[in-house]
């Protein structure tokens, strides 16, 4: 069943927002967050094999969209052990990439592993691998912004960007 | 009229969501993020008092929520414009700041005015006004992540965290 909606300006708003013409829900939208992180380990970074459309086959960055009630730096750690089993430390942002298209706000992080360096194939992926900087497949890149934040990652090692300073959460 | 919603998981998904029972919409919810900006000039910042509702009275920096296919840059600049009549330039970012209670992801830039040093009470602001540092009313501030990016502002005038570097948006 699909749900039908007009376009009006509600009571109180100024803007135009999308109403459910059998329940008069009104759909207030906003950018979704997405929480991802660059995993390095003795220069080599964690990516995983998508095994999901889109982009199915391709490398990605363990990332994923942020549920309510979560801080980013929670987000990124989990998304991190659901889609490749492994548990890190954030140390620092890397940088925000906004798809305007897709009303996406992705946030990463980078971290190390909490522990022994291991981690395998979850939720959503194939595969996981550690990749040194000259290995990395930028033709079997799943996403422009994955690019963007390995680069960024890479300039960036120097950890001008220490989480502290530059998130908190209450 | 309010919505009926149920809460179930629904098919693909692994997590309880709200469904409306009345239209069988999938009210997926994701925090929402909030845009604003440290504006500064001779070592003044901008500071509006709100004129509505939570913390009416109080003084706050321009912010408010992103809107869908718009980067945080972007919603900061409007924000700005709209609660203190003012056309500014982004220099960096200052920092994230999550409410986990209101799923609110808070991100604030470090700002400039575009042209001349102008600016005025704009929709939902009683009054606008740039404060020295030894002036900022502590015990007349909105909101905790105010003071929380207030003091980072403080910390970081070095311009560490550059725009160009943190942030991108396509």
């Amino acid at each position: 069943m699909v749900a039908e909606f007009i376009t009006q300006i509600p009571a109180g708003d100024t803007r135009e927002r999308a109403v459910c013409v059998s329940c008069g829900f009104v759909d207030y939208r906003n950018p979704k967050i997405v929480a991802g992180a660059v995993v390095a380990h003795e220069g080599r970074v964690l990516l995983c094999r998508r095994a999901i459309e889109p982009r199915s086959g391709f490398w990605t960055l363990p990332a994923g969209f942020l549920e309510v009630h979560e801080a980013p730096e929670d987000g990124a750690k989990r998304e991190v052990f659901e889609e490749a089993r492994a548990r890190v430390e954030l140390l620092g942002l890397i940088g925000i990439y906004t798809v305007k298209r897709l009303s996406q706000v992705q946030m990463f992080f980078r971290a190390k592993f909490a522990g022994a360096a291991e981690f395998a194939a979850g939720e959503e992926t194939s595969a996981a691998a550690m990749f040194a900087w000259e290995e990395i497949p930028w033709d079997e890149i799943a996403f422009p912004s994955v690019e963007w934040t390995l680069r960024t990652w890479h300039e960036g090692e120097d950890g001008m960007a220490r989480l502290e300073r530059f998130s908190t959460s209450v």
